[in-house]
C-alpha cells in the first residue's frame, strides 16, 4: 500500500520506540538487536537507520521521553494547598502514572548500566529533577512541623522505590482496585513521614 | 599446576556461580553465553558442564541460593519481643542483608522474566515464604494494636521495595554509614505501618 513519504517518520517513531521497549523489556537491551526491532516492527533494519542513529540513541531516547513524560505530567498536577496534601497527590500521581508503563519502568530501571556516560548524566540529572518535585515537598512539610523527616534526601528515595514498587505486581482486575492501592499506599506515604493520613476521598 | 581432582567442583563452583551472577548482573541474563562465563572463570566452556547442565539452572541455582541464604540469615535472628522490635530488627537485617549483595538482587529481580515456569515456581515460593515472615509481624501488630495496617498483604510488598530500594544507591564510604541508614529506614518502616519509631540503639 502506498503511503506519502512525509508521514514515513511519524507512523514509524512511535512504532520503532514502542518495539524497541517491548524488546528490552522482555530480554535486556544487551540482547536485542536492531535487526530484531526492525523485525518486531516489520520494517528492513536499513529503514530504523533512518529514523536513529544506533541502538545507544534508541535506549537513551526511550528512557528520556519517559522521564520527559513524567515530569509534565507532575508538573500539570492541579495545585493543591499543604505539605500532606501535595504528598497525597504526589504519591498518587506516581502509582498512577508507573502501572500504566510496566516496561518503561523496568527498561528505565534495568538498563541504567547500559547508558552511555553523556547519556547516564542526562538521563540522572532528568530523574534528579523528578526526585526533586517530591523532596520539595518533605522539606516543605518539615519545616511546617507537619513531617518528621530527619533527612528528605533518603525519605525521597524510600518513598519512590516503596511508590514504584507497585508495578511489581499490580494488575488490572486483581484483588485491588487501582483506586483502593493508591490510598493504601498515599497512607503508607504519609505514614512514613510521620504525618497522619488524609481523610478518605 | 596439578590439582587434586576431588577438589576441582569444590573450586569451581563457587567461581562459576560468582563469574554468572556478575555477568548476569552486567549484560543480563539473555546476552550471556556458557562460553564468557567459562571465559570469565577461566576454564574451557566444557569443563562449566561438569558442573551445571545449563544456563537456566545456573540461573535458578543463583536465585535460589540468594533466597535461602537469606531466609536461613533470618531465620537466625535473634528472639526480640514484641512487634515493633520485630519489625525494626528484620527492616535492619533486611538492609545489611541486601546492601552486601547488589548483584544478586539486580539478578534475582531482573531475571524472574527468564526462569522457565517449573523454576519461576519454585524462586516464587521461597521470596513468598520470606514475605510471610514480615507479613506475620504486621498481622501480629494489628492483632496487639500497636500497627494500623489495612491490608498486611500490600504493605509488605510496600516495606520490601522502599527496604531494597536501599540498593540502588548505597555505596560504603559515602554520605551515611550503614548503621545511620538501617536506623532512618528502620523509622520509616515502622512509621509507615503506624507505629512510633523505637529510640535509638
Amino acid at each position: 500500500m502506498a503511503r506519502k513519504t512525509g508521514s514515513h517518520s511519524e507512523i514509524t517513531g512511535p512504532r520503532i520506540r514502542a518495539a524497541a521497549e517491548h524488546l528490552f523489556a522482555r530480554h535486556g537491551y544487551a540482547a536485542v538487536s536492531m535487526r530484531q526491532i526492525a523485525a518486531e516492527v516489520g520494517v528492513q533494519a536499513g529503514a530504523l537507520y533512518l529514523y536513529t542513529p544506533d541502538k545507544q540513541s534508541l535506549l537513551a531516547d526511550l528512557m528520556r521521553d519517559h522521564l520527559d513524560g513524567l515530569l509534565a505530567a507532575c508538573a500539570a498536577l492541579p495545585p493543591v494547598n499543604g505539605p500532606e496534601a501535595r504528598l497525597d497527590q504526589f504519591a498518587r500521581f506516581h502509582i498512577g502514572y508507573h502501572i500504566d508503563r510496566p516496561d518503561a519502568v523496568f527498561v528505565a530501571y534495568m538498563e541504567l548500566r547500559n547508558l552511555e556516560p553523556a547519556n547516564f548524566t542526562a538521563i540522572e540529572a532528568l530523574r534528579r529533577r523528578y526526585e526533586n518535585t517530591l523532596e520539595a515537598i518533605l522539606r516543605d512539610g518539615r519545616a511546617a512541623g507537619v513531617f518528621a523527616v530527619p533527612d528528605t534526601k533518603l525519605a525521597t528515595l524510600a518513598l519512590i522505590a516503596m511508590l514504584t514498587g507497585v508495578t511489581n505486581w499490580y494488575r488490572e482486575g486483581g484483588r485491588l482496585g487501582r483506586a483502593e492501592v493508591e490510598a493504601i499506599y498515599a497512607a503508607m506515604a504519609l505514614n512514613a513521614v510521620g504525618a497522619s493520613p488524609l481523610p478518605t476521598r
